[in-house]
């Protein structure tokens, strides 16, 4: 069975539980301790030399490491990802912002809060996080005033990606009553068939 | 022609230069002034709401961005891209890992040093970029040791997408002397056919 390293909360983490589960692909976690230093072992390091979480094994001694091409890994051939070539690419446009321009202010920013405490001295740097989370919200918003989905009229990996650390960026402290088209986007991914909660236990485990 | 809007010494913008140039698609540069703030006027964010370049123009009013989105849109159907599933996703594993854990360090510490200047009182967050980035290139030179590109035993978009700023990282003060596999991929990726420089005009209007 595959098994999936990870971090309960992180929505890194989170991600590939929701696409799995949704697709109906069976797996076990081993949660981590992340904040005890268990991805920066030499052990760790064998099996994802990125040391982070997720990090799936997909049989005994393969694995693949980073949440969104372990999405696209699972995605390809099915509706998770767009046919027509333009939209698969603006899916991994949305993919590849995501990680850039609003996992590392929004994640981070909650991170910093809910689990590791602000770092000694970055409370400025907290403020700048802050603010270009806001800015990758405003771009969310502004997408989503145009199209239900961020590619190809549907429900794809993207959405997935986003849809993570978007929803709990209010424990991260923003404030996102000012975004009703990021909100009424929440309720068509939480519609979507075999949706998961990022606080569900994986599937494998409430069997 | 495809129109690609760009700013030349981005590392982001050189690697979308280089892919054209090894397919053979003609394109044409428009140079865009992004330290006196060109993407972030409302003409561009209508062209790319991200407001970051590069940002491709594929046809009249029909627009791509994010550089690794760019490649893979050109790269399908191409030995850009290897045929095995798991060595695909192995390969968008590697191009997230560059706009995550290498990116935001190596191509930010040459930027400010070498464009922007070190913004006011971020001395010790340089450092921190600095430190970040020595990690992203261990994790690089340990792969380098087992294998001579970083999917499928063959040049790749996930080789494009970390050489761009890898081999100009000495400009920002990265010393690459400790890094020999690295520096031999540096030669493997510079003697692939029709291999563009950074410095290289575009093809279109090198002609």
């Amino acid at each position: 069975m595959l098994k999936l390293y990870q971090f309960h909360p992180s929505g890194n983490c989170y991600k590939v539980r929701l696409l799995l589960h949704q697709l109906g692909i069976p797996f076990e976690t081993l949660e981590t301790d992340i904040m005890g230093g268990a991805t920066r072992t030499s052990e760790f390091k064998a099996k994802n030399p990125i040391a982070r979480v997720p990090t799936l094994e997909l049989e005994p001694g393969v694995f693949l490491a980073e949440s969104n091409a372990i999405l696209w890994y699972f995605g390809e051939g099915t509706p998770f990802i767009p046919s027509d070539k333009l939209e698969r690419a603006r899916m991994l446009q949305w993919m590849f912002f995501e990680q850039y321009s609003h996992e590392p202010y929004i994640a981070v920013a909650r991170a910093w809060i809910v689990f590791f405490g602000i770092p000694a001295g970055k409370e400025r740097e907290l403020e700048e996080r802050t603010q270009k989370g806001y800015a990758a919200l405003d771009v969310m918003e502004g997408e989503l005033t145009k199209r239900p989905f961020f590619a190809g009229n549907q429900y794809s990996l993207a959405d997935i990606a986003l849809y993570a650390y978007t929803h709990v960026a209010e424990e991260g402290r923003f404030d996102l009553s000012r975004y009703p088209a990021i909100r009424a986007w929440f309720e068509r991914v939480q519609s979507q068939p075999k949706h998961l909660r990022i606080t569900d236990l994986a599937p494998a485990q409430a069997r």
